[in-house]
């Protein structure tokens, strides 16, 4: 029941601790104080801004400068057309984030053989453009969030998305980036699992996984707060199915692509 | 030759466009001059500096809030001592980036039969963070670059680095985020593809690609300016080589993780 409570606590007290000495604080700061929003105003962000957060994510450094990112975005009404539905959260802006390895194969046909590094290359740089771009809003004052699977938009739809965005073979979407005016902010800090578990000093520390028990009773307390309706169980449940059904279609991919 | 020249003069003047309007002027400026840097004074970067940079890494966001990534950090002597060599271009800390989805393996066991994609996520969430520390850093005045090959330090290196940094399976070592204060600064920005070619509205554009062969000349041209003694072809064919054995390697990892 203490460590209930402890755990419980963590979610106000868990703050990333930074140093303020020389430097640019007020990036800094936005850095460590960006939150997911799930909450967003009426608001629409304006063409200009969404203009600049796109800017970022194709400004965003690659491995070997590919690019192998593409960026679907999509208005409220455009989303509303192609998707029979809202925005998720009512958001102002979508960009379903794509990993790309289909655009550049009549340039780079030395690349074909080799589908999980040109994937794994591909993601990674997707993750690059994605926090840019997220970095990027909240510079300009517009909150987001990155979602997986709410209202079919991220990799664990991938069929679905594969046919609804008519995607070639070799482009994975990987999140949409909601993008929107804050209304109400959550309270507390997604826990983040200790330091000694994922800051590792020249080589892997085996037994890192032994550490997070605490974290993940965190995790189910933290997500009853912000999914009042759901729990981290049922969550975990669905992801499992949806995991299953995704795998089998990407893996799909990767025996078309090349041979291993 | 007219062609030759156009894409020479893109390297100078191919900016990103990006609106001075309300908002945090100076992230937006920190986030369109960020370039990678290829030559580092020999300042060492502070014990504080580095601690809150791995920060940032720690508090990106993340598919679930899982925080599937893991990082092996290196001091000058630590790298010396591991790799039996100095840090790529005399950096004075460097972060090995990995995907991790062996930590959580007790926690969520759940997720054992989707090995691609948890792999993809993780990957992903690996890319989220390292964007991050590397905006923090610049935010304290700190340079960077991330490596995949260059000295043995990224995904192309896999079999090499897992026995080295005694990976288990199931980390992926993506990149090496090498930081420092700069030394001299590289002219141009690395070329980046059409707008057109990289953000799309509604649906995916097959045609993206049609749209890539000036910018390929410029890269072969940019190759050359940053790496006077090698060339773009030549990198291509070193890549080509050491992607085919890092992918056999990577391979073995998804065979022996799960069914497909």
């Amino acid at each position: 029941m203490l460590r209930l409570l402890k755990n419980f606590l963590h979610l106000f007290t868990g703050k990333p601790e930074y140093i303020h000495k020389p430097g640019d604080y007020k990036t800094i700061d936005l850095i460590f104080n960006r939150r997911t929003c799930r909450s967003f105003t009426d608001e629409e962000i304006s063409p200009d801004e969404l203009y600049t957060i796109l800017e970022a994510g194709r400004f965003a450094p690659s491995t070997v400068n590919l690019q192998t990112w593409s960026f679907i975005t999509f208005t409220k009404e455009e989303w509303q057309n192609r998707f029979e539905r809202p925005i998720p959260f009512k958001g102002s802006n979508a960009i379903v984030v794509c990993a790309d390895t289909y655009r550049l194969k009549d340039v780079l046909v030395e690349f074909k053989e080799t589908p999980v590094i040109n994937f794994s290359f591909a993601i990674f740089n997707a993750g690059l453009a994605a926090m840019n771009m997220t970095i990027a809003a909240e510079a300009l004052g517009i909150k987001s969030i990155m979602l997986s699977e709410t209202g079919k938009t991220g990799l664990l739809d991938y069929a679905w998305l594969k046919d609804t965005l008519n995607l070639p073979d070799g482009v994975l979407p990987l999140t949409t980036l909601v993008l929107g005016k804050e209304g109400t902010r959550m309270p507390g800090i997604p826990p983040r699992q200790p330091r000694a578990a994922v800051v590792m000093r020249t080589t892997y520390d085996h037994r890192a996984g032994t550490q997070l028990q605490d974290w993940f009773e965190q995790m189910f307390i933290g997500f009853k707060m912000t999914h009042p309706m759901s729990s981290f169980a049922k969550q975990i449940d669905m992801y499992k199915t949806k995991m299953t059904d995704a795998e089998k279609a990407i893996a799909q991919q990767f025996s078309r692509k090349g041979k291993q």
